[in-house]
């Protein structure tokens, strides 16, 4: 009997353990590197909304996660830089919405860029990188801030000697990608990676798409006005926006910024004056300052601006505060990152230059 | 007999995931967010060494989860600076021991400052903090750079009110502290919190202290030299250091830096020149460039420079690497920190003034 009853209580403890206790570790703790907060997730990419223009975030798990791994601590390497202070977290912050929420970014000797920095979550639904469209795609993105003087102010030539001076990068680099060479192209290539993993699923809207949770009646008002008013033609798809480029100023010429060229200064094509990569609105209420030139701190007046300049109408202000609050169920899960340890630097290693 | 053998396979399934699977994933998980990295950690802070005049250092876990979160919160955040752009962590970064490795750091409109900023890593173990020893614990400390012009340059005011115009960081002070109130004294006792827990255990001097793993005989012998030579003097206990002020250049006059009058400048006593709070040697491998000024980035030739000054002798080349190769082995398990997700400004929240 005794023994019976031992076995009993180890099979309930068996159970408790396998169906309880791991998955919460494995929630706290397996999942945690490019985790996706605490709300989990569900590996479902259908939805019951499915004719929806927007679509939920997919979850997925890269496997290659020695090169994500790799591309993480290069995120948050500020070695890559001149004066060995900014990283790519410096302008593209993953505390603060994946982005530094100034004006414009501040970069070596206290220089400001030209435009706001956009954030990096959710920046693989782009259908190419930078307001003006001029990288394909994150790996060619992640190669500009490094040489830009105004922003980490290094070269490529700079960069990578550092790296290939210190052994445990040497290491790294040859377990991902076979061989110990490191050159920008790996550098990027792993960068690049790791932006791969930064989307932020489970918003709510995400969830009421996919019949999991409702949202409010006013939010659901909010999202019909955003597609009845038109805000959905250039904001649709995974990352609602990121998926064309359209001219700020489509129904009355855009008058708060003239200097900004935008896409013309890529295709020195005319008709690109102005022109600007459609920003995503995933998480948007995290990422003030809005527009490619700061003009507004305030979410609804960013609602109106769009209202005016790019479809020639004017919101009620109830309507304003319905696609707010819509564009407030776009927020989703952050990434939660393991905050990397990074490999000192030796008598090897090209010092820093504050100047 | 099935069901025995189900029972006898159930019992072998609980011993193996409580007993191996559940210590694995504890470790990687549940303690990962003040965790001691992969070696894991013995609560013992006996040591079978105890008679060495360098104690290891002991683990312990602080039970006011609640505030050491916050203050980590607190320590990453950039709102803190009157930029917006700068947070403890731009020059205490836990991605490279805990310092920045510049000379000096950069602050506010990249200004540099006066003196090398030592580690967070195990500060708690100085007797006062900053070289001059001028705030009396990591509390005190906390608030210097968030006002000093040439760091954070905001002022207590300024970053109290950022905190307070957001709903989030009120509910945590009232959480931490039982009412809604926030002021710089919280910010600093929370701040000061995190900063306790940041501490190194494990160095494989340590795992030696007591008795777990070996040393090697060169880093044996270069701990002997350490101790007949008389480095031990001042570099000893938690810390293997910052338990005591000492003049630099007790035998020799210091003639690299001779404007950086050190405690002098909080005692006003004329025998107070040059005197500094004697650095940990805790990490010492991550942290160059050495010294509060940041005269040499070799290791070797700090030992060196030491010997000269402090204690006036010459060490023969194998004497100095054998104290370096000691002083390598007290490179300990660098915290593993979850990125705080941070939560964002509002129209009520002061904009960040990058000028």
């Amino acid at each position: 009997m005794k023994i019976m009853k031992f076995s009993a209580i180890s099979c309930l403890l068996a159970f408790v353990v396998i169906n309880g206790v791991m998955p919460a570790l494995t929630i706290a703790g397996g999942l945690i590197d490019m985790g996706y907060g605490s709300r989990g997730g569900s590996m479902l990419s259908a939805s019951i909304r499915s004719k929806e223009p927007i679509q939920p975030i997919p979850i997925s798990f890269d496997d290659d996660r020695a090169k994500i791994e790799l591309g993480k601590k290069l995120f948050f390497e500020p070695r890559l830089s001149k004066s060995g202070w900014i990283s790519c977290n410096s302008c593209h912050n993953l505390s603060t919405g994946g982005a530094d929420n100034l004006p414009s970014s501040i970069g070596h000797k206290w220089l400001f860029g030209p435009i706001n920095s956009p954030t990096v979550l959710n920046a693989k639904f782009n259908l190419a990188q930078f307001w003006d469209g001029r990288a394909k795609d994150l790996k060619e993105q992640a190669g500009g801030p490094i040489a830009n003087p105004m922003e980490m102010a290094a070269t490529h030539e700079l960069a990578v000697s550092v790296l290939q001076s210190i052994p445990e990068y040497v290491g790294w680099f040859k377990e991902v990608y076979g061989d110990e060479k490191i050159d920008i192209d790996r550098v990027t290539d792993a960068i690049a990676a790791f932006e791969e993993t930064l989307t932020t699923p489970n918003s709510r809207f995400d969830l009421w798409l996919r019949g999991y949770d409702r949202i409010s009646q006013s939010e659901e008002e909010g999202y019909a006005l955003f597609k009845d008013k038109g805000c959905i033609d250039c904001h649709n798809g995974f990352g609602v926006g990121g998926n064309s480029f359209q001219k700020f100023g489509i129904v009355k010429p855009y008058d708060k910024d003239t200097q900004t060229l935008g896409r013309y200064n890529v295709t020195k094509n005319e008709k690109d004056t102005y022109v600007f990569k459609v920003p995503l609105l995933r998480n948007i209420a995290l990422t003030a300052p809005y527009f490619h030139d700061a003009s507004t701190w305030n979410l609804s007046e960013a609602v109106n601006v769009m209202a005016e300049y790019q479809l020639g109408i004017t919101l009620t202000e109830d309507e304003t505060n319905k696609i707010v609050a819509f564009l407030q169920t776009l927020t989703g899960d952050q990434p939660s990152i393991i905050f990397p340890i990074l490999p000192p630097s030796n008598e090897n290693t090209q010092k820093p230059n504050r100047n």
